[in-house]
């Protein structure tokens, strides 16, 4: 769907072909991959970020994944006068429990909060992170929290996993359209591992429920029985993400 | 929010002023109130709802509130061989642990998906209904679930109440509007009792999070401490549900 979307607005994608070259040429620029060139008035380099964690390192406190400096839940290093908030600290996650780096801006923003409390003598202890996110690439929304089938093998569960298409409008309203949401769950357990979801509208905010449920060590069975808000303009009677819950449970 | 919304569109309200007679007047209708009359081509009356429970209370089957017809969680009646489903039947509600009866559609689907998988030999358990809720007036979206502050006093809580304004999307992003959240918690045990929400963008899916929270029995500091997704089109950084959990936190 996201590849779909951006085609459909005249964006080209030339995946696993690396560049190997920017170079002047003229008036424009010459990009020169290993199967490929293309070639443009602006190169926008989009590579990913890390950690800027070198002071730390250079001052001894443990690094974490991806060399993030590693925190304890009131975001303590690893030096017993030295806090780290913002998106060089690392923190716990939520669904497996283990240390991660995913750095986001309200994660960022509540560790400063904490590291402010936690100074001024009021303890806080940070449950951790779902890995919630959402972006909009032109006209679809785009959103996750928790883990996906991939991660959730590479995290050691036993995951089952589910992808559905609902309408985000109720049967005939007008103005619906599809979502698409994929839903992780654990063999073992039950547990409610991880949703994905995609669509033109009603996506962005339908993320923060299983985010909760995440929060909360929900089952999918559990999550599958929350009542959910109903209105024809807003979602059929069974949200696409209880039906979800429901098709999951099944595979579960 | 929802009585100017209703302004700007023209409507007149006359809370608390009885209708005592409607009367057809030439081609018109004319309505006589207690302080007051009104004319116009057509008369609607929205009255409410009641549980259609007669065929149950004849044939002495125990009725619940609002004289829905009673159900325990696997939707059998006081007869062990008849079930009832749908907006006859009452339910449990999640924060209160009590019967209640709350006719929406959701529960009435459920339910009946609930006893057909019963009839059919396998076991199922409702959880309960959390009282979600949204309509659309006009521009506007209404959003609740759980209780307010006066159903929390009623229910014997001893609730404290914040109600904060937010915007819909991030600072300075534009198509932003005012979001309004009202959180109940409680004073005893820190509990998350209910949300409700006004804005014109952005409240009948943000509703789902703290309806989930409901059914997790969350306090209001562990829904306040909730990885929700953030993106400037769609969010604040901090969401304003987290805003008012934070406020309410203080009065807790």
């Amino acid at each position: 769907m996201v590849r779909t979307e951006l085609a459909e607005n005249g964006v080209s994608l030339y995946p696993g072909n690396a560049v190997t070259r920017v170079e002047k040429k003229d008036a424009t620029l010459r990009v020169d991959c290993e199967e490929m060139s293309l070639e443009g008035e602006m190169v926008l380099v989009s590579i990913g970020v890390r950690p800027n964690s070198r002071i730390a390192e250079k001052a001894g406190i443990a690094l974490g994944p991806e060399k993030a400096i590693a925190v304890d839940r009131s975001l303590l290093t690893s030096h017993k006068n030295i806090y780290a908030a913002g998106d060089c600290a690392d923190a716990y996650h939520v669904v497996t429990g283990e240390k991660t780096w995913i750095p986001l801006a309200l994660r960022a923003n509540r560790g400063g909060w904490a590291v402010a409390d936690h100074v001024m003598g009021k303890k806080v202890t940070l449950q951790g992170i779902a890995g919630t996110a959402v972006f909009k690439v032109f006209g679809l929304q785009v959103a996750g929290t928790g883990l996906n089938g991939e991660e959730a093998v590479n995290a050691g569960f036993d995951p089952a996993e589910v992808t559905i298409k609902g309408r985000s409008r109720a049967h005939a309203h007008p103005g619906s359209c599809t979502i698409a949401v994929n839903m992780v769950g654990d063999r073992q357990t039950g547990r409610l591992l991880g949703v994905q979801m995609v669509g033109q509208e009603g996506v962005a905010h339908r993320i923060n429920a299983p985010a909760v449920a995440l929060h909360a060590g929900m089952t999918v069975e559990a999550f599958g029985q929350c009542d959910l808000a109903y209105a024809p303009p807003f979602s059929p009677v069974w949200d696409p993400m209880l039906t979800a819950a429901n098709q999951l449970l099944k595979k579960l």
